[in-house]
């Protein structure tokens, strides 16, 4: 491969990976990819600290581990060296740039829990610094088509914010009274059972955080949970308003 | 009767059977007994699954699975012999594909529990395929009229819709949870009570799930729950700003 | 007293109770103070029914007893008397037919009970009879202006519907339940704190039915309960939108 | 000092402490200030009456204490001394008609807790009274330019009305139910936990009023509750139906 070819496959990759740099709609196919990996990273990452789950998939999750490490891995060395196509950051000087860029430090703190090789359980909720780069994604996708779809744009962002929330809250309560109440609050995902009931406002009672600071951060969620009844009441009522005008003009 | 006549019998019932061929507003006579007989079908399905029923009105019960099965064949029949009225399914080959449309196939999958006379309540739980056939209904007849009174369509949409929920959450969570929690989810009607507290958000918390199946369902339910709230709450919304629209221009 | 002057105090006394005789806004003095005579005897109804309550303040209960007994026997005979100014109802035979006109024999079934002086808590639950009538004086005197000012007609609409049903939910799981749990339904008061726990859809869960009967009444109470939660948003949300559309032409 | 600089001064002092004196859009760096220690002044009489915390931080407690009825005397002193200033107040009359305006009254009122020194939780209630003060501040400023931004008005007004109904309803509950049961209403920070769950209509069901009075302020509560869910709605579909009309316009 002659230095022309180097350089034409490095621009073709470059606009693949930054979605600045992506002239049509959407998401590249290598940045859907991407996405994909990173979902699973989390949805990976939460699965784990159920107990009864990793004791059980142990083989499964550990390949599955050095799978995901080896792809971030490959996609954190191509990134460094396609940021120079970026006018932003030229040269070798750059590429150093990029590399203390808060994208790139965040890109390698969400790689050293797989790095390091530690089995605890609060490394692994390092993982989910992977978050923060599919929320950067996500923003520069479908964010910017907003403006002309406004309807399919709140829609979209609801669904993110819920997750967001829903996530977000699991993590906080897994942290605050996994020791405490390991039934309840002794994984992610059975703390996402309590967060599911408090954000809905179902509130069944059968789980609830019991310790001061559980009990801000529930309260919190509860607050933040009625946005998850307001936006869509607020899309429709809107939707429901342009409808009935639309129907008496014609 | 003459061949004549008997076309003209064929013609007519065809006009009475098939809502696409029904000229005027709403669903035909025919159709609406048929509505009727289905509803009727699936709320018995559902009682069915309550042991404490089932022993005491046993009689009841199959009597009236017989004479409700023996509509749906005559209903079969009747629709097997009048599809060649329908452009679509001209000739004995039309019948033939006729009988292999997946209506015709879920009509037929519908009556088996029937035929097939056995007691199991899993196997009941197949008469609710009957509620595909309710949804194409459902779908041609009022749907149809939407477009001129949107506040109707909504309205009658939100209910449809809500009972969709409650029936469909209450079968997963009889089926997941029926054998761990007998008193809480032995039969379809029990699970209603905790499915209409979930969808409702009230939430009493005397009955929840505690298999992991059961919570992913539950959770599902519960975000689908605030659709139950947001649908009216647009609609009113909408329809107040309507009417604070006009009182202004008069 | 002579004749042109009874009939001038008739005429006068006929105005001040017919709702729709009244030419001014909102209701006479006279409707104003039955209004609250009924509100009370309902408020009484529903605390006499409390039997903590009976016991301490049985003399005080028999008192207000023959008070409002003694005012609605004085106001039955009184609508009686001037029914004859309206000309639906002129001469003996149109008095007649007032006596008979559903209204009147509802004002009699109301009177029943205290005339009976059963003291049998069954038969306490007839006073709610009387609610039929403040609905009649609250159809007649704000709904009629209700056309002006929509936003005002809505809110006290609400506010109507809401203790509505708040009341006949009670009055119903005090009947089914009253029985079968007799700390949570055993009162109407005590039936009124579920009550309000359903509407508005906090379920804390300390009291719940367990009849089959009961949860049906629940289930509806809960569906309907959200329109409590629709109703005030709808309206709010109709009237931001109007304050912004007037912020932006001016 | 001489005369004049001390009269300048004051004037300069009283255009920072009367809102209303105040030419420039917001509060002045000191009624920002004095914002800020009264809502420390709130906070610390809610913590003051966990008694966990109480027996820990006592020393913490009572600095804090001392330092906050300084600079609640020195404002007292501050306000009566200028208000001359303000044409209202003209004259050794006018500012003896201030000390008797509700305002200095309650500033006093709210003073006595700490003057007196008595250690009774009762009377640290009394240190609530300061609500009624940054209510009257948090109307004259934010409120002032809610006329041209109906949105941001409306959401910080919302967020007010939720912080007072949630410290008021837990005072209630803590005063009603805190000797019946000391582990849920025992404390306000306590009672708060209840509140939280109930206006957001959560309802997990730990913790939930059992006398007659506390259970008809928690029915009230729960009303008003709904009052959060339905203000952000009608916001944001307010502001959904203006941004889809803007988005058809242009």
């Amino acid at each position: 491969m002659d230095n022309a070819a180097a350089l034409s496959f490095r621009h073709r990759l470059y606009v693949q990976l930054d979605p600045a740099a992506w002239q049509q709609q959407g998401l590249s196919l290598t940045n859907r990819f991407i996405c994909a990996l990173i979902v699973a990273s989390i949805a990976f990452a939460i699965l784990e600290t159920e107990p009864s789950l990793e004791t059980e998939f142990e083989d499964v999750f550990s390949l599955l581990e050095w799978l995901l490490t080896a792809a971030f891995i490959a996609e954190y060395v191509a990134r460094l060296w396609v940021c120079t196509e970026n006018p932003k950051y030229e040269g070798w000087l750059g590429r150093l740039r990029y590399a203390y860029s808060p994208i790139a430090i965040v890109d390698l703190i969400a790689l050293t829990p797989a790095l390091l090789s530690i089995a605890g359980s609060e490394v692994f909720v390092l993982r989910l610094f992977r978050l923060v780069r599919i929320l950067r994604l996500a923003r520069l996708g479908p964010f910017s088509r907003a403006m002309s779809h406004i309807g399919a744009a709140l829609r979209s962002r609801r669904y993110n914010l819920t997750l967001l929330l829903l996530i977000v809250s699991s993590v906080f309560l897994y942290l605050i009274e996994g020791n405490v109440q390991p039934n309840a609050f002794g994984s992610i995902p059975r703390a996402m059972w309590w967060s599911i009931a408090t954000l809905t406002t179902v509130g069944y009672g059968d789980v609830f955080p019991i310790t001061p600071m559980g009990r801000v951060v529930a309260g919190i969620t509860a607050v933040l949970g009625i946005g998850m009844i307001a936006l869509p009441t607020g899309i429709l009522a809107a939707a429901f308003s342009d409808a009935i005008q639309r129907d008496k003009n014609n």
